[in-house]
């Protein structure tokens, strides 16, 4: 039997959910079903949590109340065709599905890389599936030496966690000389580092991985320069390949990455067809080249525009652009990272200035609690428009980050900057003599030959 | 004797020593001196903090180290007379000092009701002078029942603070319907005034001072419905007016408040004199009405405009008008505000869209010490600029207000801000799918017949 709908979504993640609220909220008469291939899913973001800062893995299941209240339906199944020519889909159990707009919002995959022995027990790529999360969690409880390969966020954020445990040898492995290099400069990786360090993690950094030992079970892990480790259990957290293949096989094709191809509006080649999340190609706020950037905000961001522009385009409504806009924390530490690190910028070729500034996160500093925060802003040395920002500090750092993010969304100006009138509050925020965003778009003034 | 300097500031406070600073890195051979008529000066915000949080009063004093650094002057006198002719400004012990630019940073003095028995001992008005200020904390530790006249900011913020003394009887008095009324409106007023309850404050609203009683010290008060409490020290925090006293007598004029006439290089009518902070002339950024607000943070954004116009003008560097950013906190409770609330936009005649959320700030929800937050958004009806939010919460609002206040700056449009890319975390900020500001502007969105 034919189902009919009128907006079908395949995939139940983050950009799905907010795909159908906003499109809710746009078209209130439309019908709208999203196909989910997992009954139980995650909050993405909060699955390094899993594992000790919620009393149990269950408290990290993704809520689905305010789809039902807002009156979308969902069904549990695997979208095997997208047959565009008749708008239908069809799943894995015979469902036809007819819509009249169709939503691809069907995320990533953990990429497992080719390496000897990777596919022995006890080795774990991430998959978004609270049943096997909660399993991944039992396992490791029970692990004496974990080692997670990769050293980006979700490899940080895992470290810390399970370092929490005091029974377990850590390490956190990464092939390049430093962890979350893709999102801060030096001087920002070296603090996570120390973090780590000083909770008892192992950072084992310019390690490449060559074999995991082991017979059927993983004992152990040897790298190119011919040492070994003990390990009983291996976490992956290498990086993450776009979900093209449904997509693919309906005869839409890729951009100049691994993405579906989509317009500013996300749609597709095809009209009635739009992609959103991971699995949609992305290009960088400022090179315009294609970004391998996945985050639940930016899927999010993108599902608020595809929802606004199903049946109709609203101009202001388009995707400027990925920002690549993230925090993190290591124990009390937090980092923070916006738009181009140094380091990026001058790779690509942007002629930049920068600004560097440090306060205490209250004022007087002799308040208690007071915690130093470091801000370094990246602006382009002509335009000086705001094209990066990164900092460490204290809990402060959580929204410290927006207003960055919002400046670089607005293309802001380093003079503006260093003009703005933010509130400041002795409890709350450094002094307004102090105020690090304002000093480090006053310390990246270029006519004093900082640069 | 006569002294000669290139740039000559009368003020030491916030904004004189952010126009020094900012000078020096615009115009770096030039001489600065600051001329300050109190030799202790204090962080101002800082003041209500003095009593409990700082173990001493000593530990709000004002660093001048940054200004001692850059090599900039100061001398502590009380100027008397600014001869615009002969650019000098003469100091009452007889000192004449030449400028070729001369800062105005005057600031403000605490309003005196004209009230019977105002002169009485124990009668504190907030002057921002250490050595004054460590006495006025000795005698409150003394005092049994401590009256705060004045619900803004100030009044709040020492009713919280001294009520962290268990053997005090506190009173904080206003003469409107509630606390807080110029910078949010009701809903959130009534979240600081039931948190001053809880901590055993006694909020008197409604509450007209007609009579301070007692002999030559006060003991108590009687309002104008006949009503009186015991009190045997009062705490005045009714607001200030701008210190003009000097400038009128140099000829210059006020604007169409009580501040002195600038225009938005901070310039007065003698294109040589500059004046800047509390008592410089305010628009509003929104109504260009005259601004009563006074804050450190706008003072100081005034003195960087200021300090890199003083010599040639740049045009970026100019006062698009006051934005009213507060923040506060009351114990764990943290209150902010930017730009106009709903009251106010209406009463102004604005057209406006309302848009409301509440996020808790962390995700899931289970992890520890999460805090719910509450946001409103006003937008311009059919421009959708955004002109003002409020927010209440934990932490995170301390730098999220930031946020709005650069979206304002920005003329950030709702329907942009529906769209951004914020960074998120599961410990430092609700979820992509929950986060306050993007709900809120999505809330605001006048077609679904919110208003």
């Amino acid at each position: 039997m034919d189902h009919k709908t009128d907006i079908l979504i395949i995939g139940g993640g983050p950009s799905g959910t907010v795909c159908a609220l906003t499109a809710k909220k746009y078209y209130p008469g439309k019908e709208i079903l999203i196909i989910k291939n997992v009954a139980n899913n995650v909050i993405p973001c909060g699955i390094p949590y899993m594992f000790s800062s919620l009393d149990k893995p269950e408290k990290n299941k993704f809520d689905d109340s305010a789809l039902r209240n807002a009156g979308i339906e969902m069904l549990v199944g695997e979208a095997k065709e997208i047959d565009r020519e008749n708008k239908k889909v069809i799943t894995t159990d015979g469902g036809i599905y007819l819509y009249e707009k169709l939503v691809i919002a069907t995320g990533s995959n953990p990429i497992i890389p080719d390496i000897k022995g990777i596919n022995k027990k006890g080795i774990y790529p991430i998959h978004k599936n609270l049943d096997y999360l909660k399993s991944l969690v039992d396992e490791i409880k029970e692990s004496k030496n974990v080692a997670i390969i990769g050293g980006g966020f979700i490899g940080v954020e895992f470290a810390d966690e399970i370092s929490k445990f005091k029974d377990k040898k850590v390490y956190l492995i990464e092939l390049l000389p430093r962890l979350l290099t893709n999102s801060f400069d030096e001087e920002f990786c070296t603090l996570a580092e120390e973090k780590l360090k000083s909770q008892t993690v192992e950072v084992l950094t310019n390690k490449g991985v060559v074999e995991i030992l082991g017979s059927s079970k993983v004992d152990g892990i040897k790298f190119s320069d011919g040492s070994e480790i003990a390990a009983d259990a291996v976490i992956l957290g290498i990086g993450s390949i776009p979900d093209t293949e449904l997509a693919l096989k309906s005869g839409l094709s890729l951009g100049k990455g691994n993405g579906i191809w989509v317009d500013e509006y996300m749609r597709t080649a095809d009209q009635d067809v739009f992609a959103i999340g991971d699995c949609a190609g992305k290009r960088e706020f400022f090179t315009r080249k294609d970004s391998p950037t996945m985050l639940a905000s930016i899927a999010t961001s993108e599902a608020r525009i595809a929802g606004a522009n199903l049946y109709s385009l609203k101009v202001v409504r388009e995707n400027k652009g990925v920002i690549a806009a993230y925090s993190t924390c290591v124990s009390d530490l937090v980092l923070a990272s916006a738009g181009l690190t140094e380091k990026t910028a001058r790779e690509e070729g942007f002629e930049i200035i920068i600004g560097k500034a440090k306060a205490v996160d209250k004022h007087p500093g002799a308040l208690p609690d007071a915690s130093p925060v470091m801000v370094k802003l990246i602006f382009s040395k002509d335009s000086e428009v705001l094209m990066g920002g990164q900092i460490a500090g204290g809990f402060s750092c959580a929204e410290l980050i927006n207003i960055i993010v919002m400046g670089i969304e607005s293309r802001i100006l380093r003079n503006e900057m260093e003009t703005f009138q933010f509130a400041t509050h002795p409890y709350l925020t450094p002094s307004p003599v102090t105020y690090h965003l304002i000093n480090a778009a006053m310390n990246a003034k270029k006519q004093n030959g900082h640069h």
